[in-house]
């Protein structure tokens, strides 16, 4: 039942020997979803260990080539792999039409097929995909050209049942057991019924997590990272290069710190770190000083989605 | 002077933990050439060593996204280093119409000119690509789309001078010497003059190389391949896939090593090996029947062109 938080690439714009461009995987119950694709994407994925065959939506935050170039890539070893599945790909407006304009992409020879959520600049915050169990909304962000920032949230799963005491009411079949875990009500013959309420302790919340590349600091950012467990958030500079982050609509490390504070997040990872660090190493420091539980994403780590760690802060 | 041929990626199709996708280097005198250029080629040009900034022209065989999709990302990256020489690709006709249909290369605010050659389909067999010192040709082989291969050529070389020799016959100032070395004619104010051919030895010819990918094994890959000193040429399948790879428009190790044999090439080296094979130890056993100066291409090695392989094959 883990979810967990797989960064792919944590370069931006251009690949460093060290470091893959733009993408990040989730992963939970043997499904993928991936947050942009820069190029090599499909290479990151095969050297992670996570099956590229269980994708099931593809969320592009903006059309520059570090973030989107491997898309193309995606389709087409889906395809060659016989997928039926249909595939969803969030994305700004173009995108359908860009992946598309690819040799082998423009013909209709897909074997499935690929449902393309376009959002024109400045959207309204909206789901942009739900299952029964979560769903992911966007919201625009400040980058010099559309691009949005994406949020995840579990729904609340029922509380834990108590077993034993369901018994005692009389719920002895497993079926009873069974439906009073999904929180429904059971009725027997006799007139007497159980309440799941009676018999489970309370609703459990579910885990969340927040991805905000390629943007200035901003309202957007903090509310998409409201309370989550984990945010990725881009740091391409340090203070150093705090006007040129400006004005290249990046953020800082320290400015990505303070919007996980503001935004009480339980963990934040830094991520879209410029070809002239060698090492995030003191992108992480400058962090710390604002927010202390942040880390450099390191490329392949299994990061579990885990409350615990927002309660960690607001202990 | 040596020159270098650097396999960068040797799948076919999909990418497999151990194999990139389609491209190769040729390094020469500090600058490249790449044959290809599947997803992730920048990232494998970082790998190798080579520098990226010193590439002159990428030649595209095809349009199949292993052969292409890392075109996109080479050119980005050129841009994002402030790259003012032009670059030349050659591909076939569409190839200029696909790379600036992407996000990010379709506008006109690229730092350099990419020239584009494109070839159509059953075009006659030409020079795409020439300097002083090489050429490279093109021919159309035998895919399931519009395919091309290549060869590449040196121009022949003076061959070494005398020194001892030329300065007995009155050549007795650096400038004399250069003059002959580049097979020039020497006169003195006195009327006697050094003819080149007094002092330097035979003409040295250059080396070759012929790229040989997407093919069913055929004549216009012989003609490609004709006495070099090394021939890559696609293997995607083995024997017993011979009817799948005639089919799929490929060649199987053996045929591959027909060409090889029937070109009076110096030296094989097999590439594109489809995903079902773990190791192509089975493809160079069973090309090796045929031509015994065969290896699988192994990425990121440095081959370098010698003459002396052909040699060792006609001797």
């Amino acid at each position: 039942m883990e979810t967990q938080i797989v960064p792919l690439g944590t370069a931006s714009a251009i690949p460093t020997t060290e470091r893959h461009l733009a993408s990040t995987a989730l992963w939970r119950k043997g499904r993928l979803l991936l947050f942009d694709c820069g190029e090599g994407t499909q290479m990151r994925l095969l050297q992670s260990g996570l099956n590229r065959a269980r994708l099931d939506a593809l969320f592009l935050t903006h059309h520059h080539g570090d973030h989107f170039y491997g898309t193309m890539g995606v389709i087409s070893t889906l395809a060659l792999l016989h997928r039926e599945e249909p595939l969803v790909v969030v994305g700004p407006t173009g995108t359908e039409e860009a992946v598309r304009s690819m040799p082998g992409l423009a013909n209709d020879w897909l074997p499935f097929d690929v449902e393309y959520r376009e959002l024109p600049e400045d959207f309204p915050p909206q789901t942009v995909y739900e299952t029964d169990e979560f769903s992911v909304a966007a919201r625009p962000v400040e980058h010099r050209v559309p691009c949005m920032g994406f949020r995840f949230v579990e729904k609340p799963r029922p509380g834990h049942l108590d077993a034993e005491k369901a018994r005692e009411l009389g719920a002895t079949e497993h079926e009873h057991l069974r439906a009073l875990k999904r929180g429904e009500r059971v009725a027997f013959e006799n007139g007497h019924a159980i309440a799941p309420e009676e018999v489970l302790g309370p609703e459990r919340p579910g885990v969340s997590f927040a991805y905000v590349m390629d943007t200035n600091p901003c309202e957007a950012g903090r509310v998409l990272a409201e309370g989550v467990d984990l945010l990725l958030h881009e740091a391409t500079f340090a203070e150093d290069q705090e006007e040129r982050s400006g004005k290249t609509g990046h953020s800082t490390a320290r400015e990505a710190a303070r919007v996980a504070e503001d935004a009480g997040a339980g963990r934040l990872l830094l991520s879209h770190f410029s070809a002239r660090y060698d090492t995030p190493a003191p992108l992480v420091e400058e962090a710390q000083e604002i927010f202390p539980n942040t880390a450099a994403a390191e490329e392949l780590k299994r990061y579990v989605l885990d409350p615990r760690d927002k309660e960690a802060v607001s202990a």
